[in-house]
Formats: C-alpha cells, sequence, structure tokens
C-alpha cells in the first residue's frame, strides 16, 4: 500500500485519461496544470480522438502508454470511468485520480458506478483518489494533478479536503499569507482512499510538519483514533469536522443515549487522538503556522513584550480569559530589563519597551524574557508608530529565536500596510504572525494543550478479574429470546461478574415473603416491581422508597399488586425486589452508549438532578484507563462536590474511577451491549462500599 | 458644552502653540497634518521663536492671534501647559487638545500639573482633550489635529481611543478594509473630556453611525449607563473594556460581595445600556462594518447562499452553535428556486447554487432567500471556482440589497487575491465582508443580540409601599454605633419593613422560654445564638436545625450557653432566637454589592451547593424593572429547577422577581448599604409565602 501511495504522491509518470484539446474542459485545465507545474518526468495524454495535446503527443488508449506510468488521471464521463480503471488494474498500474464526476453524488445509479470503482482497488494493488474531487497537488514534486490552480510555495503544511471548493479558496488565503503546503489533496468521495490512508501515509512523511484537514465524515473511526493517536505524538493533525447537526438515533433507550450526540462521539474521538480541532479556515492557519513553525511550551506561562500598553492589557485579559498564565518574571530578569531599558519602561510583565521603542529595545526585552525560567512562550505586540522600526524589529525578533530555540514566539504586530512588509520578514524568519493578542493567544492556548496531551502518561488500560461467562450466559439468553432490554435484576447479575456491588435484597411473591426479606435486611428498605415487561418502574408507580416497618411493606406489597396491572395491562408482574435503601453517599451516573463508528463511549455525571436539569456530565471513548476515567470525573462542573465542597468529606475518586473502568472493560469484552446506565450509582467516601443502585443494559446481536 | 464640543470637532480656525521647524518633534508633524489634512480655516502657528513655520507666519503668544482661534492645540512641555491653558481660559477659547505627556502617567507631579489643568476647566467654559494624547481627527471636516498619521477616509464610524498607540493600528486596519471614519479620538489622560463627554457628543452627531472604543476605565459608572442607553437605543456603540484584571475589593464581607469582581460590574453595565462588548480590534470592525452598513434583522432566521457545500455546513453548524436559527425556506420559495436553479442545486437551505454559478444564479438567490417571510438576514457564500464571477456576483449583491432594504446581507467571499476586488467592490456598496461563515455568523449574532435589546419593555421601575423609616433608624443606629454589619435580627426587621416575610420566631433567654416559643411555634424549630458580635453562627457551633420536641429544645440552649463562650471568648451572648423552621421550598440567594463607579449591583442565584461549587449566579444592575429581575431568573444555568425540573411543581417565579424589585428598592434609597446578601430566602410553588430565612446587612457612612 505504501508504494501505491507513493505512486499517488510522488509518480515518476503520468497519464491523462480525457486530455482535451479545448481550453476550460476539466481534461485540458488538467493537462496544463500538470505541465505548468514544472512536472519533471513523462506525461502521457491519452485521448483516441486527437494527435496532440498542448504540444504532446496523445495515445489512443491507455495500454499503449510505454513504460506504463506510476499515476493516471481520469477525466473522461462517469459512464467510461469503470472501464478505465479496469485497464489500470489490468495492467498492474498502482494510482489513480478520478476527477470526473457524476457517482454517489448524484444519487443511486452514480453510487452503483462507484461501487465498481471500489471493488475493482478492493481486488486490485490499485489506491484510487476520488471520484468527484480536484485531484491533488504535491509542490516539491512539482506535481499538480488537479484542475484548481497553480501549484502553490512548497512548505510544510499537508492539507486534505473533503470539500475541493473550500480547497481553492484555502490556495488562495495561503498564497496571501505566504502559507507553503506539502501536499494538497482534495478527497471526493472516497471511493477507495480515505482520510484514514491520507492520514497514514502523511504521517510517515518527513516533509510533512502539520496535517491540517476538512472533513464532514470519517468512515472508520476506531482505525481513525488508533492512527491520528499514534501520528500525534509528533505530528499535529488539525481538523475541521463540519456537519455537527447530523440528525442523532432514533430514540435513545438509557439516560446516557439520550445526552449523546455525533458531535459528543467525534470531541471525544478528537480528544482521545490529540486531533486539534478548529471551527473556521481562517483559524486553522492560526494554528497551523504555529505548530509549522515553533517548538511546544513547556508550560502555560506567557511573557509579552509590548511597544503600547494598552495592547499589552489586551493581551494580558485574553491570556487570563482563555485559561494560559500571566508570567511572573525572575528578578533577575526585571533588574536586567531595568538596565536595558529607558526608566519609564515597564519591566513587570507586560514588558512595555515604549512607543518610541526601536530594533533593539525589542531584541533585549525578548532576549531576556526568552531566557527567564518562569516563561515558557512569548508573545510580541508592536503597534506602528512614527519612529517603530517594523522591518528591523522584525529582523531582530527571527534573529533571537534562531539563537533561543527552545520555547515559542508569537508575534501582533497591529495594523496593515504599515506592518505588511514586518510581517513578511517574520513569516519569511519562520515565526508566526497574527492580527492581534486574541488570536496569537487563541493559537499559544492550542499548543499548550496539545503539548500536555503529548505528556500524558502512558495509556494501559487494566484489566480486572471478572466472570465473563456469567455475563455471557444472560446476555445470549436475552438475545436468543430476542430481548433487547436486560432488566434490573439481571442487570445487576452482569454489575456483580464485573466486580460491582448491589444493593443486599431478594425478590419475594406474596407480602409475607417480602416482609420477611424486609426485616432480615433491615429497615428502611426499598420495594419495586419485579416484571420483565416494565423497565420504567416508577412511571407505573412500581417503586417506594423509605419503607420504614413491616406493615408499610406489606401495604406497599399489596397496593402494587392491585394498582399496576391496571397501568401496565398485559405486563407479567412476577412479585416484587425487597432491597436495602442505601443511605449514605452521592448519586453519580455511569454510562456508555455504542457509536457506530467509534465504538462504546462512556459517560459520567453527577446523578439526579445535576445531569438532568445541567446536563453536567463528560464523555470519553472506552476502554479507558485509569487516567482516563479520572479525567473524566475531573471533566465535569461538578468535580469539586466529589473532593468534598462545603467542608463535607469528598468521594473515594479511586473507586469511582475503577467503577468507570470496569463498566469499560465489560462493554468492551461485550460488543452485543449497545447502552447502558448505573443510575443511581452511590459512592461514597474511602473506606465505604460504592453501589449500583440500579442499572439498565441493551443488547442486539 | 454643546459649543465646546463643536469647536473640539468642528473648529473654523485652529491654533497650534509649540509649533516646530523641525521635523519629527511633535510641534511640527501636528502643523503638518493640519496643513496636508486640507483645514480650509485659518492655522495659527505660535512660537515666540520662529518667524514662520512650514510657511504660515509665527506668532508670538495665543494673545496675539487674532481674531482667537476656536481651538488651539497644545504641544508644549508639560511644564508650560498650565499657563498656557490658563491663557486660554482667560481668552474665552472654548477647546484645546492637549498632546504634551509627562502628566498623571510619570507619578505624582505630574497629577500636581494636570490638576491644575482640571480645574481650569472645571471653571471655565473651556474643554481640554487630552494630555498625553495623539489629537484627534475629523475627516469630514477636513481637520487632522493629530501628530498620528494622515486623515483616513471619510466614514460613519466614530473611534475614541484610551490607548494611542491602539488608533495608529486602527487607522492602518481601518484604510486596509475601506473603513471610513467620522472621528478618531484619542483620550489621553481624561483631565476633563472624558468618554462620556465624548459618546453624548458623538451620540448627537448625525454623521455618526456606529461609536466604537477601546476604553480601560470609565470615570463616572452611572452617568455612563444613563447616556449609552439612550444612545444605543438609535446608535450602536461597540466597546473594548480592557483591564479585566483588575485587582478586586479587600476582603468581602457577604457572598455576594465575594462573587464579584469588576468583570461583572462592567458586564451587567454594559448589558443594561445595551453597548456591546469586543473582544478584540479584528472582531470589533466585524461588527462596526455590519452596524454601520446593514440594518438590524428582523429575527434570528438566517438563509444561506453557497456555491460550494462545504462552506454551507460550516455556516450552518455556526448558526446553530451560536444560538441563531437556521431559516426554514417556504414551499413557494423552494418552488421559485427550483425553477431558477438547475437541477442539481439545492434549493433547501443552505441553497446550493452549485460550484459553476455565474452572478445571475447569486442573484436570483439571494432575491428569493430575501423575499421569503421566514428569512431575517442572508448570508452568502462564495469559493472561487474557475469559472466564478466574483467581482459580477458583488455587483449583483450590492444591487439586491438596494433593492430589499429591510433584511441585512452578510457576505463571505473566501479567499484572498481571488476576492480581493469582489470584496472592494461589495465594501463599496454597503455590503459587509468576512473572511468566513464564522466570522460573519459571529457578527451576524450580536446584530440580532442588539436587535432584541432595542425591542425589550419599556423600562419602568415600580416603587413599593415600604417603611423607610423603620429602615433609616436601625441603619442609622448601627452607623452612629460604628456598627458596619447588622446582625440577622434587625437585618430582619429591615427586610420585613420591604415587605418580606422572616420566620416567625422570638428570642429566649432561658431554656424555658425557649421551650415556651417553640411550643407555640410548633415544631420542628431552628435555634440560633443571639449576639450582637457573632456574625458567622454556625462556625463557633450557634446554628441548630431540625429540633423536634421540648426536650431537644432545653437540651440545645444549654448547649450553647455553655460551649459558645469558650469558641467565642469575649462575645456578648444575649440568649438565643427560636424560629418556625421552613421545610417547603427551594434555596436561592438574593444579594447585592455596591460597586464605587456603577452603583448598586444585584445578584441572585440557586442557593447552596449551586452557588457555592457551580457559582451559578446572575448580576444586574439596580434599580431594577420586573422585566429585568425575570431576567436574572433565566440567565442562571438552573432556571429550569425553578420552573419545575423532574415532574414537580415550579416556585413562584412572580414573587421571586417580587423579591428582586424589593431588595433592588431597599438598597438604591439606603446608599449606606454597601453588601448584602439573603440567603437563604426559600421560594415556594404559587400561593405560598416565600420567607427570608437568614440577612446580612453591611452599612458606611
Amino acid at each position: 500500500m505504501s508504494v501505491s501511495m507513493d505512486c499517488l504522491f510522488r509518480p515518476t509518470s503520468v497519464a491523462v485519461v480525457g486530455a482535451s484539446r479545448t481550453p476550460g474542459k476539466v481534461g485540458y485545465e488538467l493537462l496544463k496544470n500538470l505541465i505548468d507545474g514544472g512536472f519533471e518526468g513523462p506525461i502521457y495524454p491519452v485521448n483516441p480522438s486527437a494527435d496532440d495535446v498542448l504540444g504532446l503527443a496523445c495515445y489512443d488508449k491507455l495500454e499503449e502508454v510505454d513504460p506504463l506510468p506510476d499515476l493516471v488521471v481520469i477525466a473522461v464521463p462517469a459512464r467510461f470511468v469503470p472501464d478505465v480503471v479496469d485497464t489500470c488494474a489490468e495492467l498492474r498500474i498502482k494510482a489513480a485520480v478520478i476527477v470526473s464526476a457524476g457517482f454517489k453524488e448524484v444519487g443511486d445509479a452514480g453510487a452503483a458506478l462507484e461501487q465498481r470503482l471500489t471493488q475493482t482497488a478492493d481486488h486490485h494493488d490499485l489506491r484510487l483518489l476520488g471520484p468527484n474531487c480536484l485531484g491533488l497537488m504535491v509542490p516539491d514534486a512539482k506535481l499538480n494533478a488537479s484542475f484548481a490552480a497553480k501549484l502553490p510555495a512548497h512548505g510544510h503544511i499537508a492539507y486534505i479536503s473533503q470539500s475541493g471548493a473550500l480547497l481553492t479558496a484555502i490556495l488562495d488565503v495561503g498564497a496571501a499569507n505566504q502559507v507553503g503546503f506539502s501536499h494538497l489533496v482534495s478527497i471526493g468521495n472516497k471511493a477507495d482512499v480515505d482520510e484514514l490512508d491520507l492520514i497514514r501515509a502523511l504521517g510517515r512523511d518527513d516533509n510533512v510538519k502539520v496535517i491540517a484537514g476538512y472533513l464532514e465524515s470519517i468512515n472508520d473511526g476506531n482505525a481513525f483514533v488508533r492512527e491520528a493517536d499514534q501520528i500525534s505524538r509528533h505530528k499535529p493533525i488539525l481538523l475541521i469536522k463540519s456537519g455537527a447537526t447530523e440528525a442523532g438515533a432514533a430514540a435513545a433507550s438509557s439516560h446516557t443515549g439520550s445526552m449523546v450526540g455525533s458531535e459528543q462521539v467525534y470531541e471525544s474521538a478528537f480528544d482521545r487522538a490529540g486531533v486539534i480541532r478548529c471551527e473556521s479556515v481562517k483559524q486553522q492557519f492560526d494554528l497551523a503556522q504555529a505548530f509549522a513553525s515553533q517548538p511546544l511550551p513547556p508550560g502555560e506561562r506567557v511573557a509579552v513584550v509590548t511597544n503600547a500598553g494598552g495592547a499589552g492589557i489586551m493581551a494580558a485579559d485574553a491570556i487570563e480569559r482563555i485559561g494560559l498564565t500571566f508570567a511572573k518574571l525572575q528578578d533577575e530578569t526585571k533588574a536586567a530589563l531595568s538596565e536595558a531599558l529607558p526608566p519609564a519602561a515597564n519591566v513587570h510583565n507586560p514588558i512595555d519597551v515604549l512607543g518610541d521603542a526601536l530594533a533593539d529595545r525589542y531584541r533585549k526585552a525578548t532576549e531576556l524574557a526568552l531566557a527567564d525560567a518562569n516563561v515558557d512562550a512569548v508573545l510580541v505586540l508592536l503597534t506602528p508608530q512614527a519612529m517603530t522600526q517594523g522591518v528591523e524589529t522584525a529582523e531582530a525578533l527571527v534573529d533571537v529565536c534562531r539563537q533561543s530555540p527552545g520555547k515559542p514566539v508569537f508575534t501582533a504586530f497591529m495594523g496593515a500596510e504599515h506592518v505588511a512588509e514586518a510581517n513578511r520578514v517574520l513569516r519569511a524568519g519562520g515565526l508566526p504572525v497574527y492580527d492581534g493578542p486574541h488570536t496569537a493567544v487563541t493559537a499559544l492556548k492550542a499548543m499548550a494543550d496539545h503539548a500536555r496531551w503529548r505528556k500524558r502518561p502512558q495509556r494501559v488500560v487494566k484489566l480486572f478479574p471478572v466472570n465473563r461467562h456469567r455475563t455471557e450466559l444472560i446476555i445470549d439468553r436475552h438475545l436468543r429470546r430476542g430481548q433487547r432490554e436486560i432488566g434490573e435484576m439481571e442487570a445487576k447479575e452482569v454489575l456483580e461478574a464485573y466486580g460491582f456491588a448491589t444493593p443486599r435484597g431478594g425478590t419475594a411473591t406474596t407480602a409475607d415473603q417480602a416482609v420477611g426479606l424486609a426485616d432480615q435486611l433491615g429497615y428502611p428498605v426499598v420495594m419495586k416491581v419485579w416484571s420483565p415487561d416494565i423497565s420504567h418502574k416508577s412511571d407505573v408507580g412500581g417503586v417506594r422508597v423509605g419503607l420504614e416497618n413491616a406493615r408499610e411493606v406489606a401495604d406497599a406489597f399489596d397496593l402494587m399488586m392491585y394498582r399496576i396491572p391496571a397501568k401496565a395491562p398485559g405486563a407479567d408482574i412476577l412479585g416484587v425486589m425487597v432491597q436495602q435503601q442505601c443511605m449514605t453517599g452521592m448519586e453519580v451516573i455511569l454510562g456508555m452508549k455504542r457509536d457506530p463508528r467509534f465504538g462504546p463511549l462512556m459517560m459520567f455525571g453527577m446523578g439526579g438532578i445535576f445531569v438532568e436539569v445541567l446536563k453536567d456530565v463528560s464523555f470519553y471513548l472506552a476502554p479507558l484507563t485509569n487516567d482516563e476515567a479520572r479525567q473524566m470525573l475531573k471533566a465535569t462542573r461538578t468535580y469539586k462536590m466529589l473532593t468534598g465542597a462545603r467542608g463535607s468529606e469528598g468521594v473515594d475518586l479511586d473507586a469511582l474511577a475503577e467503577a468507570l473502568q470496569r463498566l469499560s472493560q465489560l462493554v468492551t469484552e461485550f460488543p452485543q451491549i449497545q447502552e447502558m446506565d448505573i443510575n443511581p450509582f452511590m459512592i461514597g467516601p474511602a473506606g465505604t462500599t460504592p453501589i449500583a443502585v440500579d442499572a439498565r443494559i441493551s443488547v442486539e446481536e
């Protein structure tokens, strides 16, 4: 496969099937772009009705091209494409780009055509990009196999786009901002090559420093997460993922299910894999230039150098607001700054070099800030005053950065024409350029977050000793009977098999039995109706809590037997469950919903009113490590309640994290489980046993 | 005063005191800018050591200028400035701009000099801008009384800046984006003319459509809010307020006090006055161009027209995420679109006119979208494809907008060089231009919010009949005795005087009395220690709740008398308070903290854990209208709990809003009250009486 991707990205020769002599036609523009791009290998136009195109001798058929090309670009009408692709396969050609439209995007007939392409690719060592795409560009290889525009400058940002139209805008913005690209790939319909193949190939390419992209969907979520996780460790991936408003699944059967949309799943997957999500092309460029040119900051403490007090204050505000730390300079640094700057200058952070600062003051202040052990990153602001030396300052900063390569430097020279040349110097010197403190700080925050992601502990998923067999029996029995919901009693058996404690209790079929059980358990007790047909027990009056004595238990039993048949006609009522009432601890909810693309998504939240009103829950993809389980707890707004707010003792966080990991193991080992809730899960202080009070599981083949 | 501001903004003649013959000097650059700007009235340089400057005859002294100038620009060293200003006053000159630095910003000596300027201005009909400022520009009057840069294009945006350096960047960005200005004012140290004077004058100027500014502080908060509120009704005010990290007041004595920072106060003041807060200069320009050129949207429903599916999806995401509504097109619109566009086009929102769309398709689609009664605003996206007619499309859109002036149209032509000319056409035609869907939607949201602000009901502050006299007695007594804290008992008396119900109960000095009281009230009761010296009663074990019978009451009394003296040595313990225990309703907190600039800031929050862990509170400036009190309730994240979550009955929202208004009346009528809490305030369903269970008030002369 790697060879095929090489043929796609770095072919030694290219054939264009459907080359045309008519300017404006795709087959003409493509060939012209290939030639104009300066591709150095042979280019073979293929078109039976022409002798030559754009000065190149034309072939009647692909078979006649000799030696065979590495890459075939196909621009014939959709209905002819499958035959051309079959020919490619027969000739053992390794890669083809199909720019032709008229496939899946136009309906069923097109989808059938596209299906043929996928099948051919699947059965041969042939990789297809497209159809319905703009093609691809590799500036370094002087390869412009697209009908988009002329080749951009060579650089280290690879861009893949599921929207061809967006690529043209991206090229244009890139050119205006001196952004160079290593690759530009229009993915099209993804009949064969998809985002996963591309990030895998780009991840291995040393010429690529940043992978950026625009995606509307991800085909194989699990594989994507695995691959992206590996790549993100050494190469940042910046994605715009649009289509957040995708319609959710029909009706959710669990609480967790009702809280999960595709948005949460993508967020969790990106979090897990270290993928940095961008909201707009502008922001993506802002981040890409930082990641492509600057080292990750060792921490979150930012120093600001400015020639305008107001800009410095704005930067300080932005730093605080976004959650970075405003650096406190060391005394030695302040002393050295006092030495180097005029008396009126501010030697505290933000370092104000004053409105009349020339390049030397900027150089000195930036050097000193970078040398300070309390500083992890420096933001240099400049407003163009009468005497300001924009270009010289830019040159000085480029120089300073070369000499102190360990910490990132960001610049925001504010203005337009007055700072344009200086900005060009900064960019050419590898310094990221922003239009103000706000955008610079946003980019810096993304880098700091990514640095933290890279430093996270090694992922080790702990495996707990469990009773898989018992779980398997219960699930299989339900599936055989066509029961999708596993009721409370058996759901708790499953949980017990995975090491959860559940309330003591039992079932009773008469009032006397119920009283006997309650006497054994000790009061107060909880009573619930026992019926395989009733899953929302409280809706039918099938839950009573706080029963204090034998009379209350007997009354509750008889009332349920009398009233529930009317409320749930036809339900098979087997009796009641009598359980000890859990009085201590905090109610939380643990849950899971399986996503068709990304697998089981775990949920944690504070129970009761918090989950219902505040939707205060956190998500993460299973399987969970201990660290990830702890992160899920911390990600809720009410985390403080777990650690002990209002002077009360905190809960046993280790036990809670372990419960999440055990649940994660259960849903990972049993893909039949589609959704489940443990709600409430009662968690008390360290030393007490947490209890899974109620649970619900839905299964599917 | 209006005459003086006229002399500042539209003088018929200008003198420059400190005019210099040396290029680079402020006195030279100023005069040169005045001349180069094309000022049409006489310009008088004043400098005793020169005969002429820049070809103009020079005066020795200001007194010699005849006729006297309307405006004097002062550029002499700081130590000479007060004398020049005195001369201006004696000559009855109406306005002066002091660009000289060396005043408050350099320390005490400078502050003393500045004080003299303020005094002179206060005692004469003379308005001073500055000192330590760049000056001002009024392009329409060809007045460039600054040493900043050359005059920008004339337009309808007025900009005032407390940072001179920022103004130069703003001028530069403005020029690059074809933004015209009506005024540019560098405020400097605000010795006399401040932001309030300026917004007042600019508010009255019909030439100004938008007031924008950068402020670090606001001098008179109350007056600012009053004035800004009036102006915002017809002219938007867009401000960057920096310096959010201002240090708070020392130690707060109330719960409310501890939650209020200067940030909340400014947020509330801006909310109240309809001022639109911006985070960056870029965002401010993005909003200013929209407000200056487009009508406010009648509602929040946005239609999108695009030639690229991906861009349309990004816009849809952005619209949803920011809280606008994605418009549902009427059937007639869809039918007309089907008629007008090719079959492959998408006639649902986002309307996809396809990649090969020329100007006519854009014209038709935008016209139809604007005509749809379900659409309040239209966002037009364009990516530059090979055949795209950028400029013609821009012209078509300008034309469409002229013909349908009632709804705003926003554009985001994505790219750089390929769309530059089209963007120029759009801007020249009065259409706001954005770099992508995200920024366009952000601006649109600001407009929709502002439109809603303008439609808010007339502010009517209800006055409740209260017992002011009783309150006055209590407050005066505390102030006379130097007691800053009003304890629970008397705080409740104050509340009762303002129509609040407090728990029934009384005081007891013996255990028997306490039991007698409890018997009368009915069990359970609450007992609290009664001491003027103990304000944190629970810290010393001075609060017991849920006392169920006479024995428990007697025991609790004796235990308090035995234990508290050891915990609070020296405290004067008068006995206990015995109160009915409020069992029903929800705990909320009502509070106020007085801000030195903006006056009383009201706070509302859900009580207990919600306010402590979630900090789920809302703020608004007193005095409150009923509508504003309701808005405060809605602004909390837990509002749903008030309306009845989990099937429970909601609380009496009218009573809660009334309580906030009564509290607002109390703190407005008694400026001695610095901070206060009613915590908890128990509010039940309609028909029950809400109870102020505990309260604390701090007063000051």
